[in-house]
């Protein structure tokens, strides 16, 4: 891909808890562009974001606004980027789109930088980043797979209050609050408490029985690996953890597999960080991984369930707001920008 | 079993978290013993429980106690168990255990009642209580394997403080407390954080990777359902939830099983109730688990990984100081007081 000159961004979605991530990590990796709009709706208008150096005023977004262009990251919902995506796209921007609104789009690159940058390849329109809990399990997995091939994913998550927002992160500190002083709890964000307590992540429930949550698990991660055929069945659950997401991971393969094998090709991987101490019983933890950009994998073992050697167990803890979205929207506007693949991560 | 006349019961470690809860149901289930002993350390002796509808004195654990109990129920940790139980047996009493001391002793019977009551046939001496992860996976599962034989089991755990006693809970609320007040946070109980954070179960790791709570469920599974030969792949976190524990399984069978079959063996199991409304996405929760006696089962799913149908997916919660140690507990001896399978759990 040759480099593409990114004159002016557009973060829509700014003040968001994603919006904000992008604007730090955009800073925090030196990422210019010589012009930078913040953009978020009406309700959100007027606060001020300091980026590349400089104090910003959020500006309402309008169809307009994206008249020159080069680089829009959206993280403003599906339905915005329902609405405004298109129009970005028309007048010539290219959309790196946090939302779920076009990941399954079959002319839409779904891209985690790290795993299949050549689905960029040629690509302007609408880029789309993968779910957080596919993306965190990914980050693991695809290393193993580009060797061992993969099988079959039975995968449990423990994701954080970050994945519904700024207000889910602010609804859990303040049921944490009202527990405390014995107050009555009243969810907003969430449909039931969410401290001290744990549920079926808040997604429609589909008639097979999987929520929505795991329906993208299963259809981006076939998506990312190029692998339609890939069987997967997760159970995604809502944690009383403010912002990473942790997942045990059971994988099975087609015959049989070593956990040092494993373990090696992981402490090669980029992104990823190897945290396996089990003499000091130190594995991933979301406290860990929280404000990091790798995502942590440990407790690799071979699956005792399985005396053939075919599995392994793994579990991964990963930043939702970071890797899990806006550091994988900021690294495919690196890739866009440079033309070359993106750093590995700096932030540690 | 011939009925056995409890003319004197004894609690040891009654003032801990399992003890405390032993003593309620006890009351709540009108349990009848003509004398109640109250036992604990040195360093707890002195408290007054009300038990049998009088305040009684803990007193420190001695030799010398057991004379004359019937029953002894200890719950008290393993080095007590080991130390004491002997000399309970010794001077007549029968021991059940909430200890892991002796659970994996081939003479020693391992008793879930609604799974295996006939374990206890003509058993005195000591009697186990299983851990309460492997009860609260087994309430669920028991029933489907007892009409289609499981062949595989791959489950994540998500533990509460509870299952390291009344200091762990105690350490979550203060770590809360000073996340909020944004003071530094001294894990004392827990070798990690466990406000916002979850970890690894927090006890020795084996040669295989697998840590010590989870090769008790491997082995106290295969023990309970006399299937020497079952396949287990457990995970078992730590989650910042008080008192119940929830797992998310994936069951492999030799032919494909129905999730309505399933779930029908499961409406009619004692000591379970499913919970599995899809439409208003309401599933098994710990604080919906707390203080009830049956373990809730939900999200009953053919296992979309398996396209030949010989998966389900399940998830339940179940509160670790009852059924999962407490209220077991008091059903055995219940059950060895009245010579009669366990009633089917009142306290709803």
């Amino acid at each position: 891909m040759s480099a593409f000159p990114v004159r002016h961004l557009a973060i829509v979605g700014a003040t968001g808890a994603v919006g904000r991530e992008c604007c730090a990590i955009l800073d925090q990796r030196g990422f210019h562009a010589d012009r930078v709009t913040l953009l978020a709706s009406q309700r959100s208008a007027g606060a001020v974001i300091n980026v590349g150096g400089a104090d910003r005023t959020v500006e309402v977004l309008q169809p307009a606004d994206f008249e020159g262009v080069d680089i829009a990251i959206f993280s403003a919902g599906a339905e915005t980027s329902r609405r405004f995506a298109p129009i970005a796209v028309q007048a010539g921007a290219i959309v790196i789109d946090n939302s779920s609104a076009f990941r399954m789009d079959p002319t839409v690159p779904l891209v985690i930088p790290e795993i299949n940058p050549g689905d960029l390849d040629g690509q302007r329109g609408i880029i789309a980043v993968p779910n957080c809990s596919a993306i965190i399990m990914l980050m693991a997995i695809a290393p193993i797979h580009g060797r061992f091939p993969i099988k079959r994913i039975v995968v449990s998550t423990y994701q954080s209050a970050s994945g519904a927002g700024a207000r889910a992160m602010h609804e859990l500190i303040e049921q944490t609050r009202q527990h405390l002083n014995g107050e009555s709890i009243r969810p907003v964000v969430f449909p039931h408490p969410i401290v001290f307590n744990l549920f079926c992540h808040n997604t429609v429930i589909g008639p097979d029985g999987y929520n929505g949550e795991e329906r993208k698990m299963i259809d981006e991660t076939r998506k990312i690996l190029h692998a339609p055929d890939l069987s997967i069945s997760p159970t995604c659950v809502r944690v009383p953890v403010l912002r990473a997401h942790s997942e045990s991971i059971n994988l099975e393969f087609d015959r049989a597999v070593a956990p040092d094998a494993v373990r090696e090709l992981l402490c090669r991987a980029p992104g990823v960080r190897v945290v396996d101490d089990r003499v000091n019983n130190r594995f991933p933890m979301p406290i860990d991984a929280t404000g990091r950009d790798d995502v942590l994998v440990g407790r690799i073992r071979q699956d005792a369930s399985r005396p053939d050697g075919r599995g392994i167990d793994l579990f991964v803890s990963g930043d939702q707001l970071r890797k899990g979205a806006a550091l994988n929207a900021v690294q495919i506007a690196e890739h866009i920008a440079t033309g070359i693949r993106p750093r590995v991560s700096v932030a540690q």
